[in-house]
């Protein structure tokens, strides 16, 4: 121990003996946060310039930008716009640590967290790991099928559909072109809701002028929703503009139906019905994601973990859980919080003061979620907002989306490059980074090559 | 035949016959371009519009601006700046086909490519295939080091970089934590020379903000070059200038020195030293690369294929030749011309001429090369130039340098893109892309999967 002015310099220390990665001294209480997402980067910010050690570990070294993924797999923006080196989020934050790694275990008892590259102890623990695709099961489905959840996934979708439409125009075979040039959609939230209107742009504005060899008709968009409406958790008006608006764009909704099997061609539906088709994608469900170790009997549905109005795991004194892993459940709030960012920041915030208070021993105050309102967009010029009592859609709902979702990127220069973008986009209809820089293959293939 | 405007529409068209790929019906002369860099692409602009069907085969759906790669790798640009959609750059050329697959092999006599998709007829053959990374035979350093040859060496390079500073900050031992750090550059030509003008400044200008862990003084950078100057084919003043700079920015460069061994770990040089380095990046050599089926009489020093003043490959009728791979050699240029970007555009316009003349059988002026000068940057503000005459040094040459570059390169809006961050990178020293898309793993995982 040097002291608490050591200024994080590893020439100065040595590993602690317990740690298996190298973290400088600290005299100060020691904050592990897994995942820095929405949550954890709200709880980091908090954080920053306590008298509190907080190791940051991510199997990424940068925070991303989920609300935008779909315009990376689409090709209009690209992946440096929506993702953001924690290092440099972190520059100046002496109390900071980041390290690469991704944590495969908890061991409570130990207070230790085992990562890919060492154990390492901590005296408070923060779960903030986030969700993954769930596929219910359908392993036909989660083999040959794409999910959307992180800024990889984006890119496979983008190398696929390229990809795709390049050998579209390279086959004779009228019917393997057709199913090349086919997208299925899988969940008509907003994810789904929103991709699918960029598809049906890229469709209607780049096919023509980019693949002059085929009509822009043989490219035919899908959206499956199990049940009756769009944007379930939005207003009724918002759901029916929505599908309004699809429709408009020769986006071929399909409400009430599911998705049972998919073998890479042809997807059968619960009605029945077949569609060919070489590119589906998948965002119908999510599931909680996080390390071995915490006690199952506080696993709740969805995978999500229980925590007390405080946000701490039940049965841990120093454990919390924030973002989409943390169900909040009470009798307000019997199945938890929604799982969007604005629920992952608050709580972020919350629980870095919630920490503060804890070292200081002061009372806490349990979590309140303030719901700031909804907003979807489907293309250019036209979204839909639920603010309260307000209830839009249109041109000016379109652009306080923009506002909104600009404003919330992290980075001034982000900000620039994605408006500049946006601005490009809103006069040209371009989108011009369709660029293939690796094959894709296969999931398996992909998954293994950690691509 | 549907006739000569037809539009290239493939659902008017079938494949023809002869062809296993899908290529629109036309009644104008097949040329097919094997390549499309700098030379491929100045063809393709000389062809457009007119009547004859150029078929573009590249296996990858855009062009790269190789002189910029090493910034690509340094997180200075990103991807997307420097490479070019071959789509949207021939939005409205109907006489353009592009297809994206490998040509694996020519067959003069039955006038076929064939390639990664299928067969391919043609009427004219032009190889535009460039050049990739030459190591001596020397197995070990090939296996261990990476090349910078296009846009994958420098993505490569940058999650190599990357990784390797996330674990130098991860491990718990010295001696491992300064092999990860050392960067060790082979070769003192422009590629060489700029990559480690821009490691030098990635160094001292984001080092200490990012990884404050550790001193900015634990990163060596190592530039070895077999003779004894850097910059060879440049001026004596621009060699020394160029020295100067690199040493001004702590690069340690070693003149009459080579590596002869390379274990991913300790560097071997012909005069006895060992560096202890994580990172080798190989710019000291490059060998023609093209698809079987030329002759080997018609190959010549550096893999290069032998053309006539024409540019026609020696013994074929309608087999060409232009860019890195084609050595003009006659009396005036007894090793063929040099291989840069200004030759491969030069001939890229001469061939298409030539065509156009050798279809309407008018004679042919030999091709004359036009040296315009060499230019070569080493970090902000330094840049030497060699224009005729004019030798110069410093912040004017630094000026045209970044001049000349960005209006080389494709696109207006990669104009903008770059100029933007070379502006934000002007003040602030910030290169911003510094993220790990996906692991680095080794050469050999690398290679198989494509990535």
């Amino acid at each position: 121990m040097k002291g608490i002015h050591s200024n994080n310099n590893l020439e100065e220390s040595t590993c602690k003996l317990q740690d298996e990665i190298c973290i400088p001294d600290s005299n100060f209480p020691r904050v592990i946060i897994i995942g820095g997402g929405f949550a954890g980067l709200a709880l980091v910010e908090k954080l920053k310039h306590k008298e509190i050690q907080v190791v940051l570990f991510d199997k990424n070294n940068f925070h991303q930008f989920q609300p935008l993924l779909y315009q990376v797999a689409t090709s209009a923006l690209e992946t440096g716009s929506i993702v953001f080196p924690f290092r440099k989020q972190f520059n100046g934050y002496k109390n900071i640590v980041f390290r690469l790694a991704e944590v495969m275990e908890i061991k409570p008892s130990l207070n230790t967290v085992v990562t890919s590259k060492g154990k390492v102890n901590y005296d408070y623990l923060v779960l903030a790991t986030g969700t993954t695709t769930n596929f219910f099961g359908m392993e036909s489905v989660e083999q040959n099928s794409l999910g959307m959840k992180d800024i990889r996934d984006s890119l496979n979708i983008r190398h696929l559909m390229l990809q795709n439409l390049e050998q579209a125009a390279i086959t004779c075979d009228d019917k393997e072109r057709n199913a090349l040039t086919n997208f299925v959609i899988v969940g008509g939230g907003p994810a789904g809701v929103e991709m699918a209107g960029a598809l049906a742009e890229f469709c209607k504005y780049i096919l023509p002028k980019d693949y002059p060899e085929y009509p822009s008709s043989i490219m035919n968009i899908y959206l499956i929703e199990a049940i009756d409406k769009l944007l379930s958790t939005m207003s009724d008006k918002a759901s029916s503009k929505t599908l309004k608006y699809l429709e408009n764009l020769n986006v071929k909704v399909l409400l009430n139906e599911a998705v049972i099997d998919y073998d890479g061609l042809q997807v059968s539906t619960k009605s029945g019905k077949t569609i060919l088709a070489k590119n589906l994608i998948w965002t119908a469900g999510v599931k909680g994601h996080f390390p071995k170790g915490i006690d199952e009997k506080h696993v709740v549905k969805g995978n999500r973990i229980k925590t007390d109005a405080y946000l701490k795991v039940e049965g841990h004194k120093n454990i919390f859980a924030i973002g989409d892993i943390a169900a909040v459940i009470n009798e307000e709030t019997p199945v938890g919080h929604p799982q969007v960012a604005q629920t992952a920041i608050q709580q972020g915030k919350y629980l870095g003061n919630a920490i503060l208070k804890i070292i200081k021993n002061e009372s806490l105050i349990p979590f309140k979620y303030k719901d700031k309102g909804s907003l979807a967009t489907v293309g250019k010029r036209r979204a839909v907002a639920d603010l309260g009592k307000f209830k839009f859609a249109g041109y000016f709902a379109w652009l306080l989306w923009s506002l909104v979702h600009l404003m919330s990127i992290s980075g001034f220069k982000n900000k620039l490059m994605v408006g500049f973008n946006w601005a490009v986009s809103y006069f040209t209809y371009e989108k011009s980074n369709r660029l293939i820089i690796r094959n894709f293959k296969n999931k398996k293939v992909n998954t293994k090559s950690n691509v």
